[in-house]
């Protein structure tokens, strides 16, 4: 089959075997898959990754051990626990030390025309929630971890740092809490969606300091975050999105003085993103820069690096 | 009264007059009070507070409108809050943003003859605790205020990085949960200690990686912090409770990757410290380096910044 991996800090074609479901695993042909902002790190070497990219998907169980799931349109979770350790007994596989995470580390991704999975893995997809939609079910599973880890209500204000793509999905599933929302961005395209999409936006300069009892950091750069600090209350909540490559360099004397509660927040949950897609609490349209046929997917991956872009998905249906 | 002040970043004798306690405030006499890593960097000129140093201290109430107060001894808590805000309302005083910190900001401290405190400050000592354990009850307090913001018990591994005075406070608290405690810390004579306290001490080198509930930061050290993301869970929490002079610089991936939690620790409730300074719970013996007489308090500083040196106190009573 074909594929993209990395090689020498680039995406790449490559012809791999079209690999064999094991015991457990069902074998999906991909209909699209999204490219993220990992996807394009890994591709220049983070991770050191140099299995075939790519973990946003959505496609069509062709082969599995269970006949029940052939034919399905599925989604599937990213890690791969390993089944057996303290954590996975514990329902924490997603952070199994032995774990594999599909197109991240030890494990092919999704970018090739099939992918192998754990049955454990898939989401049968509603047909409520076409290819295009489906393919944000994992980083809006991202976003729903947030308010799994922070419950929120109507007596919550929340900020959210951050106007690119994860940052417009985490303020979507936010609003569905019924917190006071707002958004602080940077970019001017990026903010009209945002209001676009019926998010309350806020002047950077005007945004009063200590003043949101969560924030949540999801620019991708390190100086959202000392901004963040900024923004919480005394006792507040900081929820740390956004993965940053090099260092982070702060002053963390207001975390003490304040009290501040820092929480790292990565994969989350699918079921309650595939259900807020489905229904439209969740809107996508206007976060897709671009929708690629397979053939062009290196084209695709240059636009995705492009400033500006938001979400460029790869269409294998062709 | 004669009293110690940072004058051009060093404590020096001035001479004030003595406080007069205004309507729901108290006049203490001072008998003994404790130098503080704080105290010595406010003397440096952190926080460029020009008032009278001293935040640990316990005395007697000589002076105040309810006249149940006069003659006891007491411990006082250092933050005064406005009384008006909503975090004052909500029993936030320590978080007030119109805050006085006595000794650190905007309010005179104890290193002096006298001081006046809020009545609503005081903490009556009982006859079991003398003078030089008493001294410890704020920074016990601020030990116990981790077991407020992380209730522990027998089944969480929990890990203190530290060997100073304020981490063998830590310890003891943590040891009256009946968590599961080890302590690593750097320095001989204080591991020493740690061990004649009845604190597990672990060899640096021998700590497994990603194997606590909970790992306290308490080195004082920024790269104190990047070790203790390193002990922790996936999950898991670290409190911080060292406040860094300068910026901290740290690989932040494995907080998000892991979905660390971090929780900055500030001052905390007196009465638990109270209780468990009487019971000798948490003992201090051990940790006194030096009692020095109240006119040798300059000396007293000099000590308190010699390195190995636990605490110094300065006995106002002759």
């Amino acid at each position: 089959m074909r594929a993209l991996a990395a090689i020498d800090g680039a995406p790449s074609w490559v012809e791999r075997p079209t690999p064999a479901p094991g015991a457990g695993e069902a074998l999906v042909r991909v209909a699209m898959a999204g490219i993220c902002n990992t996807d394009l790190e890994i591709a220049r070497g983070y991770m050191r990754f140099s299995g075939v990219l790519g973990h946003e998907l959505c496609g069509v169980v062709e082969a599995c051990a269970d006949a029940r799931w052939i034919g399905r349109r599925v989604a599937g979770e990213i890690n791969l626990g390993c089944g057996a350790c303290e954590l996975c007994s514990k329902r924490m596989e997603r952070h199994c030390q032995q774990r594999t995470v599909m197109g991240i580390l030890g494990k092919d991704g999704c970018f090739a025309t099939h992918v192998t999975l754990p049955i454990a893995n898939l989401h049968a997809l509603p047909d409520a929630l076409p290819d295009e939609r489906a393919c944000f079910v994992e980083p809006t599973a991202a976003a729903f971890e947030i308010v799994e880890q922070v419950p929120l209500d109507a007596r919550d204000r929340v900020l959210v740092v951050g106007d690119g793509k994860l940052a417009l999905l985490i303020a979507q599933v936010i609003a569905t809490t019924g917190a006071q929302l707002t958004l602080v961005g940077k970019h001017a395209e990026k903010i009209a969606i945002a209001r676009l999409l019926g998010i309350e936006v806020a002047e950077r300069d005007s945004l009063p300091r200590k003043s949101f009892d969560v924030v949540i950091e999801a620019t991708g750069s390190p100086s959202g975050m000392q901004e963040a600090i900024g923004w919480v209350k005394p006792r507040g909540k900081i929820v740390l999105k956004s993965t940053y490559h090099g260092p982070l360099t702060l002053d963390a004397a207001p975390l003490v003085i304040d009290e501040l509660t820092l929480i790292g927040s990565r994969c989350g949950p699918f079921e309650p993103a595939i259900a807020a897609l489905a229904t439209g609490a969740v809107r996508t349209e206007a976060l897709i820069s671009a929708i690629v046929p397979w053939s062009d997917a290196i084209e695709g991956f240059a636009r995705a690096s492009a400033q500006g872009t938001l979400k460029v998905l790869l269409d294998m249906r062709g």
